[in-house]
């Protein structure tokens, strides 16, 4: 099912729309390509309807949001809802400003959502919101131990059934929480959390798989598998070759452009909850 | 007379002065130094004028456009006409949006531009505005067989009279028409496609050989032959080495950091028609 | 001294704010994770001040100022100066636009700053306004020959009596003056000039570094040792590779991500004058 969504993004080469930071688009930019998928990044309000269009899916990245932008992620995330092509947000930083709390919450309020990413602090301080758990972020202990908590899981869930977005949290084992299904994740490296974009990059590529496939716990968990495998795999080269953490992000995404469905189903570790 | 220019661009160092996307601005920045040149970003209406003024060549790129950097686009085009630097124009994703394919008709418009630089949609967008050929984009069967058909170049030639512009399309081959004088140039790699910015690189590297040289053709045209080696060394070290799309993203700049003029006489594969 | 500075920044994982340009944005995110600290990059008047108050330092890079950015740093500079944490500027490009330099000296009058970090050109255009010495630049003889004039260094001396913040210059020997305190750094690699970015990387390892030593002196000079110093193991690991200017870059942030104090005692090279 996982490995089928992987192949089936190279086969029908998904257009992703992104709106997101200025700091990793480039990285996303280049996984896009490097999983089989196009990129377009615009995020004008003059065209974000123009581009949403002929898209397969949205990307919603509030890395960098500023007062120009903001109102384009909400007219391109309506537009996408138009169209019925599946929205994907990563809440960057949530929690760290009232501007970027508020944006999300207020993303999440007016757009279908397929697909929330992000880590456990950004999460929890969206689920948050709703009254349920607040102030935990990853210094949880749980999560440092990279066990997912049943506590976790149920802000998750709850999160879930608030938004009707699946719900994914990436951290030593990467969660996957929707329509009552749940997936851990354990593929990925350490290193991963000491290079920039990993998270962008994993919300796009979740982007890429939902625009392939209809199941979107089991794209989501894909995206997230897959990003995790070559997070490994690149490790392994890089232990071959030496060099450091730019090296590392150069071979992530190299490992992502040579995988395919077969390569994927060895290497990915995922259970079912 | 093209390795020449190659040479040129490392003996004057021109200022090249950059308002472009923020996907691939890194790798022009890089590109720009590795050839020779010095890049220059600057997109702010408050000081574009300032920075052509100091600058030999101006490279407009529509990638990201936004209603805050596209009048700073046509002062700075301007401006670098009264001044008489060559302002190059690569119409990233024209026919996407209205908006895009409206801002590049303008500044064809506006601004006398001495390249256009786009793939085959792009380009074909751009000149369906005369009435001339509408709907072709890289499906063209022509295009992907390699092969560069008369209704294509006769496209391209109707387009260079309309604007004054050359015009570069790239793609299996790339084609070059100015001036009475059409160029092709076979090299390059097709995993280049798979490389975010190769195109925007392209368009930089232009700017620098126009800078350099009087023969806006021939300039256009190493500019692309040095690309298209770049591409095609890269890829045979890339075979050394293994890896994937990004580190051949880094061995294509560095292959443009280490070329001078000799090599490059050596790879071109430049055809006059 | 100066080592466990580098040392500090991994244990005590500084927040660093940066409003930076758009052409090396992800260098300096990669390049502070690789030295042990954290990015932030936040631009919008909206939420810098919120982001300044989780942050323990500001670095300001005015590399693609524009008219919604610039009062943003405005905005955080003086928020910063309120919770007194160190902030620093990267005049980029000083002397080019007069946007650029008036902003550059505007920032220097209203907000109080732990250090300036910029090249000779941008410095003494800097410095110039005070009427001292203007016109100099990087070709100035003793500038190209590497050594530190009397002359410059007492400038630096006036600019940073008149602003009271540090002043490092970057060139082929780094002069850093402050507190009546002058160190020279000899560590480097010519080719680091090939590399976009080496500039604005050095700003935000000298925001780490200030965000963790009470000294500025000491840690702007350690920060510009660092850099030199991966500047230098690059270029050796480069002859071993093979490869042009982007391995180059991919390089120096390895080697930054895996210093230590003990390597950098043993290679840094810094003179007190």
């Amino acid at each position: 099912m996982f490995a089928a969504i992987i192949d089936e993004v190279r086969r029908k080469n998904p257009l992703v729309h992104c709106i997101t930071n200025y700091v990793t688009v480039n990285d996303c930019a280049n996984v896009l390509l490097a999983c089989g998928a196009s990129p377009v990044m615009a995020d004008d309000g003059g065209e974000v309807e123009d581009i949403v269009s002929i898209a397969s899916a949205l990307v919603i990245n509030i890395g960098t949001l500023n007062s120009r932008t903001i109102p384009a992620m909400f007219k391109a995330g309506k537009r996408a809802n138009q169209i019925g092509i599946p929205v994907i947000l990563d809440p960057v930083g949530a929690g760290a400003s009232s501007l970027r709390t508020s944006t999300a919450n207020d993303l999440i309020r007016e757009i279908k959502l397929a697909v929330i990413r992000g880590n456990i602090s950004e999460i929890f301080s969206i689920a948050g919101d709703s009254g349920s758990t607040r102030g935990v972020d990853a210094s949880d202990p749980d999560i440092q131990k990279g066990e997912s908590s049943d506590r976790t899981i149920s802000v998750l869930k709850e999160l879930n059934k608030r938004t009707g977005a699946v719900i994914t949290v990436t951290g030593p084992k990467d969660i996957v929480v929707g329509n009552d299904e749940v997936y851990l994740v354990s593929n990925g490296h350490p290193l991963m959390s000491k290079v920039s974009g990993t998270g962008c990059m994993l919300s796009v590529l979740t982007g890429a798989c939902c625009a392939v496939s209809p199941s979107r716990p089991a794209a989501a968990t894909a995206a997230a598998a897959l990003m995790g495998i070559a997070g490994e795999s690149a490790y392994e080269r890089l232990l071959l070759t030496g060099g450091g953490t730019l090296t590392y992000r150069t071979f992530i995404v190299d490992e992502v452009s040579n995988m395919n469905g077969e390569k994927f189903s060895e290497a990915a570790k995922i259970e079912s909850r």
